[in-house]
């Protein structure tokens, strides 16, 4: 084994002891994340951080050493923030799994970046409480991964996306430090605000080894569940935009357009609907819900939707399991480059349109789901073969232009990772992508952590 | 007049015509805020902006000259951070007052930074939306000041201070760049959070010449208000704790504390009150308004408060205007520091305890009112003459270790300015403040924006 070879894992080994690994499997499940991308050799060990201390230690090592460093996660990530090359370090911190506390009167949670997002919510529920980013990964991502990346999820139109819920931060910077970010409070100006800065840093400014979370009470009540269906997608997404302008806020508001409904319904072994038929299924919460339901209905139908309130919870989680099964669905395809525009709400229409005539020039089909309470479009593009066909780039990259022409962004939720970078400039324009370098280079002088990734 | 002679001004007066003035009067009120405090000699020059060029040529040279920059919006800020000194440059974007765009459909608006953020409320509610951040000056403070101080104010437990109100930015740096920073999403992930850092940051980084902010429908139904009488500050605070605990989230909550309730109800003419007797007035919104505010009163009863329910918005707007009557009752007290420390909320009662006995041991009247939602606290120093005494800001420093110790902050919504500089460092620890330091530097490398502030 040369990597055996390299003059820090002497070093590392003895400062980490059984948090090191360099076994085979370790090395090889770090090379992928959930984008489906691989890197092409493997890293040269993955530490396993059991606490701060490691994550201090094999930092400072590897800054001696000048060796390029990989936070990791739970691996979950869709642009390949995560994934590791020949002769990088991973420094994982999905061993960091203690909730440390939980404040109910505070509204708080204090937890180590390892945490399964659903275990915190598990964890928080019997006091009347709940986490509000909510990404379809739940089940499987964890925390840091999420600060990380300033992860949404179905309820952040209403409830706020990762950023609206870190209160403070524990994170190590590249030489070392550990520095404590933030506040145990609401609210606080003091000095800049590095904690919103770490949020959706992708891993290239520190590691986040300890986040003080706030905590939301729990909506009263039952939700009201509503499933829509509408001749066109257009109708949907219109539905949707004038929901929103009726001042109306649903927990959740998930846009299905008619490709991705046709694949959804066929992997469930449901009855096929009228072709171009697209679905929109929205969530109202709150003592206010079954009245919200009602405005929501109304409107809907006056979009020329067919739609139905679910009359008990179970019937409504039916009706979510649908969207829920969106990503198998799309898998039992082939492979699948999920992409994460975002546009102003009123563009979604648009932004649909736009996909449609992109996948018919590139004959791709290009299924999708919204949350379509922020706007934010999960375009999948489905392929075959072991890498990106380069004609999925060139469609992925007019989806990306179509975006920012109608004032939008790349990614609403996913992040930059490897797989966007090239369009990063597109938005940023080159002094911003300048000035974020040179903020950069202040937290980690060597440019070790994370490289090749977003900047 | 010396000013005349310096190099810079023929360069602005060339640049800038009418919208540099170098009358008396203007640089006269650029020596204060409404902190009390008074820079010991008058700046160099007020350029009036009239537009983001004006603001790219007056930095431009500012930089070429190395004349330290001071931006000020509408001077009401609490911490001297717009204060300017001789040999400084002014430059105000308190005339850039348009409201560029109103977007009802995606619930935004785009403003220049001299909008006062009370007529950005008044033009935006014909649409049935409204601007979250409201702090008590809504009706004389600028959003270009508000941005820069991460204002917050009585709706923000429930709506959100102002860094959650902000999606995009523009700004310039001091070397003249334009940088247009965040999106007109309601989410984004593409590279560092810019936008965030650039809030709260006091003028330190760069001067905000537009801003694209999220609104929110306006909550259905009337507000119920809710006027409680408490024995005890104790009680009225553990009353409003048990209102968060109980997952119950007033539109606004606010605490005054037994000291300013008695000059309040003096300064209106009102009957006294028993002494020590504490007041929380509860305001809760939206289609549940009327059985939240039934919840209160029974937390607000279980704690020995009196209470009740304001009939109609009449009455309730009059308990709110004794909240409203706070700062005019304590400035005909004399001359007041204004403080703004946060804990986390289970700790509004200790905080309030230790206040009050900081005040007895330096034999101060310190009164206070809080959000109590947010647990964030103005304790107001009284005291006389044209300086504040060494023994006011003695006082002050305890009540900051006061709430550092209780895992609080500083300041939940004023920011640090000149007033706070000399603790932040408590807070923050040195490699924080050096970190800090440095990111400044690669905004503004000369150093010269708002030079003596905050950092
Ligand atoms: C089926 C499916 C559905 C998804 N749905 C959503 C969704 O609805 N919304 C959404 O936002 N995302 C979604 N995602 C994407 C993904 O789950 C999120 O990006 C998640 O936040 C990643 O968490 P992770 O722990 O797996 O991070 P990883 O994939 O391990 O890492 C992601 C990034 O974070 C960095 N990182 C990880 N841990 C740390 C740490 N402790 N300190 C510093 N940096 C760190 C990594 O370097 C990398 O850049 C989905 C993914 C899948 C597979
Ligand atoms: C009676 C009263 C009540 C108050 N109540 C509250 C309250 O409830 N909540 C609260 O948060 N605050 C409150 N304040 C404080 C104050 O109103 C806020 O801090 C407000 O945000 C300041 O706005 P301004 O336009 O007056 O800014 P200024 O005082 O002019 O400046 C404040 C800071 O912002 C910077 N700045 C101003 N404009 C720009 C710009 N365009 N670009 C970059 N930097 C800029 C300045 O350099 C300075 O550092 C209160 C003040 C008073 C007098």
């Amino acid at each position: 084994m040369t990597a055996a070879e390299h003059p820090a894992l002497d070093a590392l080994r003895r400062a980490l002891g059984d948090a090191l690994s360099t076994e085979a499997s370790d090395l090889d499940a770090a090379r992928g994340d959930y984008s489906g991308q691989r890197s092409e050799s493997a890293p040269l060990a993955v530490v396993h951080a059991r606490s701060a201390a490691d994550v201090q230690a094999a930092l400072r090592i590897a800054s001696a050493h000048r060796l390029p460093v990989v936070p990791r996660g739970a691996g979950t990530g869709l642009t390949g923030g995560a994934i590791a090359r020949g002769g990088e370090l991973v420094i994982s911190t999905a061993r960091m799994t203690r909730i440390i506390a939980i404040e109910p009167a505070d509204q708080l949670a204090v937890v180590e970046p390892g945490v399964i997002v659903a275990d915190l919510g598990a964890a928080v529920a019997p006091h009347g409480l709940f986490y509000a980013p909510d990404p379809a990964s739940r089940a499987i991502c964890s925390i840091g991964g999420t600060i990380a990346t300033n992860a949404g999820g179905l309820l952040c139109a209403k409830y706020g996306v990762t950023r609206e819920a870190v209160l403070g931060l524990t994170v190590v910077l590249a030489d070392g430090t550990l520095l404590e970010l933030g506040h145990r409070t609401v609210k606080g100006v003091t000095g800049l605000d590095l904690t919103a800065l770490m949020i959706g840093s992708e891993g290239t400014l520190g590691i986040v080894v300890e986040a003080t979370l706030r905590l939301l009470p729990l909506p009263e009540g039952e939700p009201a569940t509503i499933a829509a269906t509408f001749p066109s997608v257009v109708s949907a997404a219109e539905a949707s935009s004038a929901i929103t302008a009726a001042g109306l806020r649903p927990a959740a508001m998930e846009l299905i357009d008619p490709l991705a409904l046709r694949l959804i319904r066929a992997h469930l072994g449901l009855p096929a609907v009228a072709e171009g038929s697209a679905s929109l299924i929205v969530q109202t919460d709150g003592s206010a819900a079954a009245r919200e339901a009602e405005a929501v209905l109304g409107i809907v139908r006056a979009h020329g939707g067919e739609a139905s309130i679910a009359r008990d919870r179970h019937e409504g989680e039916g009706m979510l399991a649908v969207r829920g099964a969106f990503h198998p669905a799309m898998a039992a395809q082939g492979e699948v480059l999920i992409e994460d525009v975002c546009v102003p709400r009123s563009q979604l229409p648009a932004i649909v349109a736009a996909i449609e005539r992109i996948g018919e020039r590139h004959a791709l089909l290009i299924p999708s789901v919204a949350h379509a309470g922020d706007g934010n479009l999960h375009p999948n593009i489905i392929y075959t073969g072991d890498t990106v066909p380069e004609r999925v780039w060139t469609a992925a990259g007019e989806i990306f232009a179509a975006a920012l022409e109608l004032g939008g962004t790349l990614t609403g939720e996913h992040g930059i990772g490897t797989l966007k970078r090239r369009w990063l400039g597109d938005e940023l324009g080159e002094p911003q992508l300048e000035l974020q370098r040179r903020i950069k280079a202040v937290f980690d002088p060597l440019g070790i952590m994370n490289p090749g990734k977003v900047l």
